[in-house]
């Protein structure tokens, strides 16, 4: 839920604030320690540090039926909420890695356990890169330190990222708005049908999304937008977090199975897909959820605009060849055999759908190669899919290029 | 279950027998008036007629996980198993629909009722263009025809449009395991590696399949093949029947989410995409699953042949534009916001996936353009996705073109 104003779940200073009276949300509603969770209307941040040294987050395995704070003390919380895919998003598992590592120093803060911390947290999921630098970010500063100091450097560290984040997150925004709004402008005011997969909003970082943080401004600005939102298979975060979220901000949104996009595009109901990414290879081949090529295979074939927003963290700077040599996570096949749900009487259940004794394989990403995208939206700008534009917007970030 | 011997299920005569010993089927079994269904390892088929003058099929919405037996008495029973999927794939409507005109003319076989129940059978569903063709195939035969006699004429073009159906799609299996077998000879005899979408077996026909058929054949030749079967969203008959079905032949095969075909096209793991259809236009267009069209792009992309398997009764020879003038059936929400399946204790549940609140969209199919398909297999043999091909293959159906 972008918006300054009336924050809580997340201040400064490292506090957990809920405020106390109940806002009713559409089928959703939470505890934590007898107060009620505040979701719909209010300001939430995705993580949140605690006055008391620890991490709170939201456990997004149980959204969007059940809204629950789940609480990480120690470096293996941290690691298992990553693993479990209870925190998601290529930004998120940065942020909450970086915290990982102040977690982890509190416990034991000498050499041997930095490093070890380090290493498991980038094993915790491979295909993501934000995951690595964020690590490396908190590693490389708390190298040179006394291990006194390291916690508390540490958390600053991680708050420095998460900050750094959500003001990259709201510069994307801007940017993607501007594409969005230049549509609508041709469109003479119509509404813009943008399609997503996967989740790349507010929940998949730490407040304002990637690829829907420009959806959130052209709200902002008057732009009448509609959003076909792939429910993504096979963990539904597209029919669970993104049309959740859509619908909290009140976004007009129509959730889709991942086979639909091409015949909507086929039939021009589509002006622009929009996705995030959770690894861009310096080429600009984009490592986002499986299924993501698909439907640029299908704009392109349409000539719908697909554009890809990340910030740039999200950029694997040793990698041209995004097909070839970007790691593709492999799940547990029962993700896709099974299927976790609510029930009439609002338990989760979970399902068996596929036929019994049947083998699956679970693919958790896919790459589109770079002539595919139209455009990659960074805090610093919109640019095209190419090591050139990319060098271009960051020569800082570049390096041996 | 393709293979002529120990046939139970559907004699010729019109009986259903079923055999009295219990065969093992993987998870699965059903009941039926005290007797047990056998499906493993035993040839069934999808419908067959009773001796009293009644229809019974499977009720395909509760596979994988019960085989159940439906009797279907009366015309509405006929319209209602076709439109609520407990009979799907194209030439299982038109046979389904060729028996619903017969039960229609047991009731009442005046010509009111002959228009009336043709017209309803028609609307069950619009995309399968065989329906359509079935209906007007019996219609025809009884229009010139005295009322009294029209049960027993009716029944008896039923039963050769099946058996029909049985011969083609055979022929269909036939001249596609020659294209397999090529692919198998070209990689010296190793595995094929075949990407098929929803279900065109024996279950979406009387027995074979259309896409699946040459599966089974190239199976008889001893060719080794592995299905890289799309679970098929947002009814999963991919996952539910085309999985189900290949497991009790005992093929080898991978259920997969419908995102993950283009990551496995671009690493080289697909050698053939094979698919049925709904409907072809004349010029070479295929509607089949929402999705397909997704499929054959990644194809394209990746040079993977990309082969649409389906009888002449499937070509709609009115129409040129398939993507334009093919009718997109739109199905109920709530097949894409909820999921049916198996709980532990093997009930089945309904589950909603979507956040609460959400809306969804549900396009039945989606049209493949002809300029994508590398071929058609009918039960001619294969040809090009083209006016031309396919005038040469069906001159005597071509018609005006």
């Amino acid at each position: 839920m972008p918006g300054s104003a009336d924050r809580v779940g997340a201040c400064a200073a490292g506090c957990a604030v809920w405020g106390p009276s109940r806002i009713e949300a559409r089928g959703v509603s939470g505890k934590r320690g007898g107060r009620d969770v505040l979701i719909h209307g209010r300001q939430t941040r995705t993580l949140w540090p605690t006055a008391d040294g620890g991490v709170e987050i939201i456990d997004q395995t149980r959204l969007p039926h059940e809204v629950r704070i789940v609480r990480l003390e120690t470096l293996a919380d941290a690691v298992a909420a990553i693993a479990n895919m209870q925190v998601r998003g290529a930004p998120l598992i940065g942020v909450t890695a970086a915290w990982g590592m102040a977690l982890a120093m509190r416990a034991d803060p000498l050499d041997d356990n930095l490093a070890a911390s380090a290493a498991s947290l980038k094993a915790s999921r491979p295909t993501a890169v934000n995951l690595a630098w964020a690590v490396d970010a908190v590693s490389a500063r708390l190298r040179g330190m006394a291990p006194p100091e390291r916690e508390a450097v540490a958390r600053a560290e991680a708050s420095r990222i998460a900050e750094e984040d959500v003001a990259n997150c709201r510069r994307i925004g801007e940017h993607g708005a501007d594409l969005i709004e230049a549509i609508a402008a041709r469109k003479g005011g119509e509404t813009v049908n943008i399609l997503t997969h996967c989740n790349a909003g507010w929940l998949a970082t730490i407040d304002w999304g990637t690829a829907i943080a420009p959806i959130y401004v052209a709200q902002e600005r008057g732009v009448r937008v509609h959003v076909w939102v792939d429910e993504t298979r096979p963990r539904n975060q597209g029919a669970a977090l993104t049309a959740f979220e859509l619908g909290q901000q009140g976004i007009d949104h129509t959730i889709i199975v991942d086979n639909a996009g091409g015949h909507l595009m086929q039939h021009g109901r589509v002006d622009m897909c929009l996705v995030g990414a959770d690894r861009i290879a310096a080429s600009g081949d984009a490592a986002n959820k499986i299924g993501t090529y698909l439907k640029a295979l299908a704009a392109r074939d349409n000539g719908a605009p697909f554009y890809v927003a990340a910030p740039s963290s999200t950029i694997d700077w040793r990698i041209m060849d995004g097909v070839a040599d970007i790691p593709i996570e492999e799940r547990d096949e029962a993700e896709v055999t099974h299927v976790v749900g609510a029930a009439e009487d609002g338990q989760l259940v979970r399902a068996r759908v596929a036929a019994p004794g049947s083998r699956a394989a679970n693919f958790g990403f896919d790459v589109t190669p770079a002539r595919l995208i139209t455009g990659l939206i960074t805090e610093r700008g919109a640019c095209a899919a190419s090591l050139s534009a990319l060098k271009e917007l960051f020569p800082d970030l570049a390096g041996a290029y």
